[in-house]
């Protein structure tokens, strides 16, 4: 097996998953029923989902106050022995005075999934306020009414968050067919082992693939093997939990990938695909940092880095929310982060006069055609076809029969409340 | 001499001071003259003055991008050789698109005060956004009308900022009969060694000094003689830049603060009185990394901090901005920080029963009288006492003079409104 160049370690040097083991988990099932019940959301489930696998990793639950003020003012985690570890996003877990109240004095707590099952054990809690106004204007530099992940998860979240380190009695599974896409870091780490990768390189995703995005994901590959590197492999990422209701969904991404590879534009064998089972914030610079932390767990050790990664237009103003050049920027200086390799991306657009996306040429602008996930999904809504050569006919369909199969929805339902 | 016992070396080595010698000024000046010019503003002139005098070391002048992007994100910077400094607050300069357009593509430009004076040269520029909503929300944690630096600050500054190294040209004064106490931080270095302490503690402040601040101080300095310094001297630093309008003025401060000593609750031999001459955010947890950080950089090795350090009342809804314990849990997380020995306050009260400021006893929490700065304020405006003990008698006599001349410039103002 080929060493990879510059593996790095996961966060806290050895990762840990947090999921029973299966000969303990009817006993712990026992021990969870007996104590005070905390019901979790959709959202929540899928934190305990990420934190759970090691996606986190140094983090063993819901952050505690101390994790959480670090998080927030710092970005990052102080460990005991001195060590600084990247952590953006705060990863915590909302209550409300019931909650709080029911709790009362004890030490562990259960969580119950959405359906009513025990999902884990919080052991050791800390309850401690939730003061939104401030989580959100750290998190995402705005308080602006709109961004999605605040008014899905957090207007309506209660006034306390508890803290502690999880047990989860059961892996989580969705059931929704694509389960078996859901590699933890530690099963793809195996992977890149049984691969013989000398170097992972990490696409984060949210969106369709198209040409330019493979072109850049080839070329990377291309500038790794320049480099010296005899097995690079590509890990296509594409994020599996909340999004905002005008993205693709993940079912349809995930058939839209599958034809990319059947087509060839990328190369079945050395690339992954793999759902990354985080929601997303759309928190631009500061969530950038998750994205790459969470794939250095799972062993990646290139990251790309686009435009305006994990960015979208300001909820009230018409400009983007944040500066596109500020997720790179603030990535490279990321405290915990200085051992990732960042291969910023180059821009690619629709070259008119080649008819293929390529890298944008500025002495001659006028030839390129930018495409925005925004026109991307335009064009599909409306059944019209992008220039040719801008995505493989296989991947192009599965997004036009998706908008079909949404105006077909429309109109059923159009014709429902007419027939009321 | 006794050597410090644990001195904490000012950030990035060597402390370096940035006004020009005085054999170079005519030259630099006339070199000035020739630049483009940026005129500033009465805090931005604070800044300068901070700036160059050190307290902000290793930072060399106005942030750039990059520094700026650190701060906001990080409250920190990575030096070149990897070490870590705090630097909680944007130092930046904000420029119009006018301005912009005047400066063009030179590398330096000249800095024009207030008052139409050639105060500094900035060099190599660099211009870059001027995100106001995203500067507020991640220095503050809110967005929300009110808050004093942004409404004296931000919201009339340009959209642009401009970073680059500062040579101020002469030392900042300010010619209010207060320039004898606004020594830098070499002097107070100086001081410090001529007064042969072995440990130098802190106490940031921006209001008049009541006994339990006295108290604080006063027992700070017998636990340092318990564990084993010789001879721990108090850096008494009020805050010398911009306040918001409802604070006690510098002037008033300081004639204040000299009654204390002279009235012998503090000790004038243990004690230096010095002006800080930062212009004060009101921005808690973030703030409170700065005032610790400069007062390292000034010498001291251990800093005293209170109830909600930085903090104020919110300024659209009725409760404290931050939360009371950040502020004290944040600077004992804070990157670069790490050495700092933080003294935490504990709470003094009007004991009603021994007639005295005393450490709060909650076994017998009845007998105690919390006054409040705003309290303070409102009882020295209406001309009433507050209860014996609470402040010496010449320190109040001060507060009631100065209160009483706001009164009678009021009616003044008021009859020349009626006469008009």
């Amino acid at each position: 097996m080929a060493a990879r160049a510059s593996l790095i370690e996961p966060d806290g040097g050895k990762l840990v998953e947090l999921v029973v083991p299966e000969m303990e988990r009817a006993g712990r099932k026992t021990e969870a029923e007996a104590m005070p019940k905390v019901r979790i959301g959709r959202v929540d489930l899928e934190w305990v989902h990420v934190v759970s696998e090691g996606w986190a990793s140094p983090l063993r639950g819901f952050m505690r106050e101390d994790q959480y003020l670090q998080s927030l003012h710092f970005n990052s985690l102080r460990m005991e022995d001195g060590s600084v570890v990247n952590m953006s996003l705060p990863i915590v877990l909302a209550i409300g005075d019931d909650d709080k109240e029911r709790v009362g004095g004890a030490r562990d707590v259960a969580l119950v999934g959405p359906n009513g099952d025990l999902v884990a054990i919080l052991r050791r809690i800390e309850i401690y306020k939730h003061n939104k106004e401030e989580r959100i204007a750290r998190t995402w530099g705005t308080t602006a009414p709109g961004l999605p992940y605040v008014e899905e998860v957090i207007t309506s979240a209660g006034n306390w968050l508890i803290g502690g380190d999880l047990e989860v009695i059961e892996p989580i599974k969705y059931n929704d067919g694509l389960d078996h896409y859901r590699l933890s870091p530690c099963e793809l780490r195996k992977e890149f082992d049984k691969r013989k990768a000398d170097a992972v390189f990490a696409f984060q995703l949210r969106n369709p693939v198209h040409n330019g995005h493979a072109l850049l994901m080839n070329d990377t590959r291309r500038r790794l093997l320049d480099m010296g590197y005899q097995n690079p492999i590509l890990l296509l990422h594409p994020l599996g939990g909340f999004t905002k209701a005008d993205d693709v969904p993940l079912d349809v991404r995930m058939e839209q990938h599958s034809k990319v590879l059947e087509d060839g534009i990328l190369d079945p064998e050395t690339t992954i695909v793999s759902i990354f089972p985080s929601p997303m914030h759309y928190a631009g610079p500061t969530e950038v940092q998750w994205h790459a932390k969470a794939r250095i767990n799972a062993g990646a050790n290139f990251y790309i880095v686009g435009r305006d990664p994990a960015g979208m237009g300001h909820p009230t103003e018409k400009r983007d929310l944040y500066d596109p050049d500020h997720g790179k920027k603030v990535l490279s200086m990321a405290p915990g982060l200085e051992k990732l390799n960042i291969l910023p991306f180059k821009v690619a657009a629709y070259d008119m006069k080649d008819k293929k996306m390529a890298f944008f040429d500025p002495s001659r602008a006028k030839d390129f055609l930018f495409i925005s996930g925004t026109k991307m999904r335009t064009f599909a809504r409306n059944g019209e076809n992008p220039p040719d050569g801008f995505m493989c006919p296989g991947g192009w369909n599965v997004l036009v029969n998706y908008y079909k199969s949404l105006q077909a929805d429309e109109t059923e339902q159009l014709s429902a409340a007419l027939s009321v």
